[in-house]
């Protein structure tokens, strides 16, 4: 019997002989290798993180002590030593086990994670209500360098520091994010890095004094080595934070130390840790980027399974075409180049692409900035991501009508990731800034045109949102904000993006069973005075609009309102969504399934409007 | 001819001795003063940017240069010398001058601003653009250490730093934000301003081997002289900026040497300038808090117009006496406890009273992580700042289904701030996050109870919603989701908050022409079916929906929708609310008017769906 299995919670952890905690580090990076091989998942970051888990739960109690994670995806080795090891070949799939931190699963996760930067803000909300309660837990933190780069991060420090609480922040410094970590925060942490620390003083300044050397190096290595020694003088210690570090974080007997010695100082301190992503993994420590996040892969030679086109990789590609033609366009993106396909951009335009770190907020302003002076920014993000930037879009963007290009990925569902990853609100948000246009193509074709469009036609703000994955059956071209793709009778089906798939399924199954549907797809969907949808709905007496967002200031409601002002009363009228916008992780295919979006459940809503009962579909 | 009355430009700043500028800044001061005593306005920080706005205007020329304020209201010495003194009275009355840069107005107002810790980002992004475009004028952004506790400052400041540019940060470091400044940053500047400099650490260490000490305290000193004489040591020099400073901010030829010195470094450079809120006029240094942002006031003594009770000094109170009851309730404020009228909870309860800074994101998670260990926050923040905290919202609150409290100041039109602060679109994105309540009390006894319930009886995410100033003739209590204020049957009226006010006018002018109009006041807007709006559209045919918000999103279109959904078909129905949200200054009686949302508006509105025809109200 391996460690591992005697392993089920922090108790158990701490019952190990130092002596066997390498080993059980080694069992548990093939565990993780083996079963993320299989389900797909973050690979790099986890292994990156194996020793630095181990010896955090050597040290607190997660059934007590409340530890947080920040994006959350380095969770695995928790979750395996806290009782889901057995389940956790169900990772990330529907009615499994969560790839992030999850309450719902096991009380042994403290809080959410999946956006980055939040884990120190939670940290001293945590902290604060320990100590005014009277309770006896401890807090801890795990932040990566990467979401360091996050202002929520800084404004987290600043109140942790001032707060004068008892808690723990772990830097896991992998001197990455996703891509290679930039800006200020590398630099600062870089220097910190290279710092020789406190203890190195002493026996250097003894074989110095030994040698002879010139004056100039001596008082210039003095300084230097007096500038460590001097430490703390870096930014955490000037905000009052005490400093420990840097602590080699795959050595798990030194890392116990520096914990407990960090717990035990009682007062808001900040632990160095740094660590080596994808460690223990040939391919995934050269690559740690590629092996971040993963499908299923060949364990023992990391190969993939082949991915198709999607929408991420085309908008990349479109992108270079027209930054070829006009020197005005500029690429951001949020710490994201390989997710979102703009590698290609940074690879072709270095000094026109700008990776801004994780760091949505100031994407937008400085995207405003540049509109302002003339250039055409373009961000690319993820929408679940992008929700960061909403006051910006409004503020900095919008009350100055100025024209800033986003392109937003993983708009709709995005599977797996779950609910903290899902693109269900930009719709809503987006369709509230003033003068945003919103375009959403169902086709590469349309993806090629709508962004041409974007750059070069509509004044103002615009998104082109698309999701993830690639095209479908509707592979065609129509840049208008209303199309009608078949003409029909009975009732009208109105969709927009890669959902008119379903609806042209729809269709086809309900002309078996004799009802004439008329398919209406919405191409820009802000502004647009609906008037097709609204003539089709008096025409055909009934309406359904089917979409992969929530419900809340969705198209439908925009449409229902639009008919209602304008006397268009059909005798039926049904919105199709995903309601509350919360929805757990699992294929798209299965998402849109259960929640009734997909042509099923497009043409049982359909066949209840058209007085046909509600049998099987 | 005063000194003042010569300039109308950047370039008339340069043609002056340099003998004239103290003059000219006492001249400047005096006309803020008197004109501020007129108009309303913001007082100390422009007193206290006095000689530093004028050194600015020696070393750039805002007409090519890009000067970029951070929140913008110390923008008032910039515009009175950039050819706007002679319009200054008008200032912040509708169609007069905006108390925020607004480049509408002027060329010299590079870029809007109002919401804090923007304007870093802001410099980066057009810095950038001049570079890429081969353009040769200077970038210079002006920010406050208040704004600096914002995350926003630091991702640009990061991003600043990386970027190599050529540009200038000027940190205007008067140690307060709008209250007392708080958290790591002030303890940052602290820090770095006791540090005595380089140039000082040779002289002591002249005087000081030439006493005697013992060598503890020797060696104590020496280590912390060293420190200061090792510098760059902080924050902004170890992210990569040149850091100069900190100079006197009321030395106009220093500052000007200093200004040009980091212009011509051409690199990122931050310049750390010491100045002091309310400077030159007694009564605003002694409280710069008070005389923050202020009405008409006596210019020789200080006194303010007396003030109604407004929402904002009843949520004080009322909170203060739920928490009293209830030990779990505790009280956040970003850097606005003045403004949210939440001083008094924390000189009741210091201990349970939270000052987080600038920094609304940081606020609503921290609150979140409150609420998951079993207190009650409270995060009280105007409409328009909490904006910043959409994706906190949705993320870490609302997905864990969290019990935060938000108190919703400054809800709908703000009047004189203008575009940047009106709080038009709470409704739309509250109501986008899942599972939200949202309350609109129309009177302080609906506040009173609205505040109970959603500390105490409602479960998950609740927002309390209400208007700056205070209660109107409804002075009622009805906490219920629909109340039937007034019955009638020749047109339904829906209303929430103080809307109510304009209802109830509009209903009694009304019915002096004949027209019987049911009046409905919505307390609870989300969730709510509208159950009695619906039977009220059903019985008069007539629906009419008037809201001081943003249409996207706005309650009507959900009313409307919903309508549709249930196949009630109103013969007529219309929204009236306030189009895309960007509303000018002005009163908020002014900008009801023009916009058609006042008592008049709604008259003129519902004779027309009566077919009364749009003659006078």
């Amino acid at each position: 019997m391996s460690i591992l299995e005697t392993i089920n919670s922090s108790a158990d952890i701490k019952k190990l002989n130092k002596s066997d905690l390498p080993l059980l580090c080694e069992e548990l990076r093939r565990f993780e290798i083996e079963s993320v091989a299989q389900t797909g998942g973050h690979l790099a970051s986890n292994l990156g993180t194996v020793e630095l888990t181990v010896a955090i739960h050597r040290v607190y109690d997660t059934q007590k002590d409340r530890l947080i994670f920040d994006v959350g995806h380095q969770c695995y080795t928790h979750k395996i030593i806290t009782g889901r090891r057995s389940g956790f070949h169900t990772l990330r799939q529907a009615g499994g086990i969560s790839g992030f931190p999850k309450p719902n699963e096991a009380v042994d996760d403290a809080f959410i994670a999946g956006h980055a930067s939040a884990s120190v803000s939670t940290a001293v909300g945590m902290a604060k209500a320990r100590t005014l309660q009277h309770e006896d837990y401890d807090v801890v933190a795990l932040i990566g360098d990467g979401a360091l780069t996050g202002g929520l991060s800084y404004e987290g420090l600043c109140n942790a520091a001032a707060s004068g609480e008892p808690l723990v922040i772990i830097l896991n410094d992998n001197t990455m994010s996703i891509s290679k970590n930039v800006g200020g925060t590398a630099q600062l942490l870089q220097a910190m890095r290279i710092k020789p620390g406190y203890l190195n003083f002493k026996k250097w300044f003894r074989s110095a004094s030994r040698h002879t050397r010139g004056i100039y190096d001596f008082v210039h290595e003095s300084k230097e080595k007096l500038k460590s020694w001097l430490l703390p003088s870096n930014m955490f210690s000037d905000m009052g934070l005490y400093y420990l570090g840097p602590v080699d974080g795959h050595d798990v007997e030194q890392l116990e130390n520096a914990i407990r010695l960090a717990r035990d100082l009682r007062q808001p301190v900040l632990l160095h840790v740094l660590t080596r992503k994808g460690k223990g993994c040939p391919y995934a420590e050269a690559h740690p980027d590629k092996y971040h996040g993963v499908g299923p892969f060949d364990p023992a030679t990391g190969e993939l399974a082949p991915v198709g086109v999607g929408f991420s990789d085309r908008v990349g590609e479109f992108l270079c075409q027209y930054a070829e033609q006009d020197r005005r366009i500029v690429a951001i993106t949020a710490a994201m180049a390989g997710g979102t396909g703009t590698e290609c951009f940074e690879a072709k335009f270095p000094d026109r692409f700008f990776d801004v770190g994780i760091a949505e907020g100031h994407a937008v302003t400085a995207a405003a900035a540049m509109a302002k002076q003339g250039l055409i920014p373009v961000f690319a993000v993820y929408s679940s991501f992008l929700q960061r930037s909403f006051d910006m879009l409004i503020h900095d963007v919008s009350l100055q009508k100025l024209h800033v290009v986003l392109c937003v990925d993983r708009a709709g569902l995005v599977g797996s990731d779950g609910e903290t990853h899902q693109g269900l609100f930009d719709i809503s948000y987006l369709g509230t800034i003033p003068g945003m246009t919103v375009m959403c193509p169902a086709s590469f074709a349309e993806l090629h045109e709508m962004l041409g469009a974007a750059l070069h036609d509509i004044a103002g703000p615009v998104a082109v949102r698309y999701p993830r994955g690639g095209e479908g059956r509707y592979t065609d071209c129509s840049v208008s904000a209303e199309t009608v793709l078949r003409k029909g009778s009975d009732i009208s089906i109105v969709c927009c993006g890669t959902m008119i798939n379903e609806a042209l399924a729809a269709a086809d199954k309900l002309a078996v069973q004799g009802i004439s549907a008329e398919i209406i797809k919405l191409g820009i969907v802000f502004p647009n005075r609906y008037e097709q949808c609204l003539a089709s709905a008096k025409k055909t007496g009934r309406l359904l609009i089917a979409e992969e967002v929530c419900a809340a200031g969705c198209i439908g409601s925009r449409i229902l309102s639009a008919c209602m002002e304008s006397s268009i009363h059909p005798k039926a009228a049904v919105l199709l969504n995903l309601g509350d916008g919360i929805v757990a992780h699992g294929t798209v295919d299965e998402l849109r399934h259960n929640n009734g979006i997909d042509a099923d459940g497009i043409v049982r809503t359909a066949k209840a409007m058209c007085g046909c009962g509600a049998e099987e579909a």
